[in-house]
């Protein structure tokens, strides 16, 4: 495949500086650039890569402005991750043509499961009584879901997805490997040195749009729904526990974990590995820093960091002050010299 | 299913205050109650929602006090925790009649496999040489059971839970979706730049009534046993290394990472993303805030925060000492001023 | 099986203090030991149990220096955890005997795999198109095999790991059950509200003689590849997100998360928990503590500790002013006290 940088540019409705007629067959990263290759840069991290680049032509956001010479053609668009984004996604579409499609001879459906149209069911996949799948959806090898599972159309289960009963699944999601959905919250009656399980009688409710990443864990509610919004974005390895409801379009990236009941808002963005206590609220586009610990509810609208969490330039500040403990020890005890404590 | 509140108060053996002769006919949460619903009352944080209650009926605590008027009956227990969680495990078993069982034909079991009586295994199970199962066991869809492996009566394993060769599962235990159990240890001889493999040789043994949460991880001891004692209860995403002991009843939040060869008491609860370092001994029912770090043995019987872990409340101290470091710097500065130093 | 001490010193190059027609039958952890037991002293800890112990021969190191009397058989050699370690995988090999091999027919081959020789492939194995695996290679029940994915000859896949399509696994490695190589790396153009999914086109190679711990994920490029080096140790539950590369020889313990595009040296090792920051460059021969978080590039040949993490001692100190706090305050207010402020 060959594309002109005009050809891209009108895709884009971008604007073109250098030699609009170059040509490009390839897509790479803008520290691993080839010659014929299209590259990005959105991080001004990486800027200086651009100077002494080998790609053909690179997307840039419209506000750059190079403080060195750049030879490479640039074509100017208003986000440029984010066009990068389309691009690679009109590419991936050409490049994975011929999927698969149809039910396998060896899977296990349920025959009182409904089917939707132009479903690909793989191998060793177990869909249960009563399940619904929507169009389009596509059940990878080993998936498995259970008595009453929902499925909405044009979702995607990577293998190895389990699916507990009655759980729902949105429509446009996708889930990767080895996600587990719907198993019982960590609930237990406690009396002396005993535990009694408490029934975990409630579902997983997911909305459209979500992605859910490899071996995430989001248990099923005591009673009622674990909720997670529409357009949420969940990366490998978190842990979504029992009644948690997560607002749209909030992010938590790898290794993070809500616990019961915790309220988080919409349009929240956190750290890997941030921990969020209980039946605490997180309010609207909070933003937490990497390894943050959340133990009371906190107002929207703000950027928090360190455990427990607080705003994140007092963290920053603290963070600076602890440092120097050193010196203001030496200083305390001149202090006490100078005065003959 | 309809009751009243007489025959629930029997069920419980439970005292009534209001209208005995009230119906209900479904369980809900206290912060999402309906006309007819069951509810209750055991955490003091949502005390609040009991007076604005539309529920018909709350098991409360029989030493639960109100300050507002009530206007749904009350049914008083000991532990209403407890007794709600009894509540839901009777509606739980009514609810979910007509199990599966029998052993599906698209299961393959080794010739070897001693199997009790009625047990349910699953579409795609995989069951090695010489394997032990007791009656009433239940192995949902794509369960691995490598060789030797024993499987103690009524215990449940979900979908994809993979039991490495030799290791043992009590009675009575119930495991999540993509559980591992008897992984190798960590354990690897390093010569200058080479790491040596060192074979894990051991296994894993669960006692009885254990509950493991999902994608969890228990590893195979070098030698001999890594060991979960009774009615121990594990969480999500929970990482136990090679070789540790953990005593019976104690509890791990998720994500809880205990490294090899620690010792934990009996009765211990841990806080979500609590980290263990290796041939350390915790004492038995110590309690760790989330996030804590254990570097060394803790006496038992205590509370501990923070990583380094300390007692809690000299912990929660230095946290608020912490915070008001600016003003010490500024403190000091002062008097240094006044010093002319 | 027996040994004597005289035929296990020649097998490891060794020299005898003590009885050397003394026999062996199995092999024993130090501090659980039996008579006809064989164990090893290599963790300096554990040196008391060695006076006290009834093993019938322990394997130690060279330079080992008793200050009681010990009654077992010392066998002297360079590095005991080395010997030992082979010692067990000697024992190993003649225990793991009458492995399984060849492909069994309840696993789904596409039909343009190229398949080694002596292969083992079990049971609800799914193996996509255009897959190659060498020589010698081991998929346990409930792999599943991406298209155009390749496996090194030597390798092991245990139950349930999942690959997909176009990542490499070099030879030599093993990779435990539940692991997720090559999941869609997390990343999402925002805009406004509103996030677009960035395709990831990119793949995972995994290096010759490399471990993979239980439900580890390794997520694919963007562009390029998620690269692992040769002889990397990677535990259970740890995150390596999309475009980060770790050098050779580098080992990570358990729930370790790399954000991503970040880079690790060579020879590296974390402790547990430890997270590290996208887009960053931690250099060779770095070590870090458990529970340390990386926000910045860290030079290499040292090692740090904490959140953010510094240099070990100094860290260390931090920790030990941070616990006199209580007493810094009170000086400064006799201080104060003392000049009338």
């Amino acid at each position: 495949m060959e594309f002109t940088v005009t050809q891209l540019a009108e895709l884009l409705k971008a604007t073109i500086e250098g030699d609009a007629s170059a040509v490009v067959h390839t897509v790479c990263k803008i520290e691993e650039s080839v010659p014929g290759g299209l590259t990005f840069l959105a991080n001004p991290k990486y800027t200086h890569f651009l100077y002494e680049t080998r790609a053909t032509a690179a997307i840039v956001n419209n506000n750059f402005n190079p403080e060195q010479p750049v030879t490479c053609t640039l074509i100017r668009v208003e986000n440029a991750y984010l066009a990068f984004a389309k691009l690679l996604d009109f590419y991936n579409q050409m490049k994975r043509k011929n999927q698969k499609s149809g039910i396998s001879p060896l899977a296990c459906l349920s025959s009182t499961a409904k089917i939707g149209q132009n479903v690909y069911i793989g191998e060793f996949v177990s869909v249960g009584d009563n399940v619904v799948i929507g169009d389009n959806v596509r059940l990878d090898p080993h998936v498995c879901l259970g008595n009453d599972v929902m499925v909405g159309h044009d979702t995607i289960l990577h293998s190895g997805v389990k699916i507990y009963a009655e759980c729902v699944v949105g429509a446009c999601c996708i889930l990767h490997a080895g996600a587990v959905i719907g198993a019982d919250g960590f609930g237990f009656a406690q009396q002396e040195d005993d535990f009694t399980k408490v029934p975990q009688i409630g579902n997983v409710v997911i909305e459209d749009h979500v992605e859910i990443g490899a071996n995430t864990c989001i248990d099923r509610a005591t009673m009622g729904s674990t909720r997670i919004g529409k357009n949420v974005k969940i990366d490998n390895l978190v842990q979504i526990a029992h009644n948690v409801e997560v607002g749209e379009g909030s992010a938590f990236a790898s290794q993070v974990g809500i616990a019961g009941s915790a309220k988080v808002g919409k349009h929240c963005i956190f750290g890997g590995q941030v921990g969020v206590a209980g039946h605490i609220t997180v309010g609207d586009r909070v933003m937490l820093g990497a390894q943050s610990g959340v133990s009371n509810s906190l107002a929207g609208g703000r950027v928090y960091l360190g455990s427990p969490a607080i705003p994140f330039m007092e963290e920053k500040k603290l963070i600076i002050y602890r440092k120097k403990l050193a010196q203001l020890y030496k200083q305390v005890a001149e202090l006490e010299k100078k005065l003959n404590l």
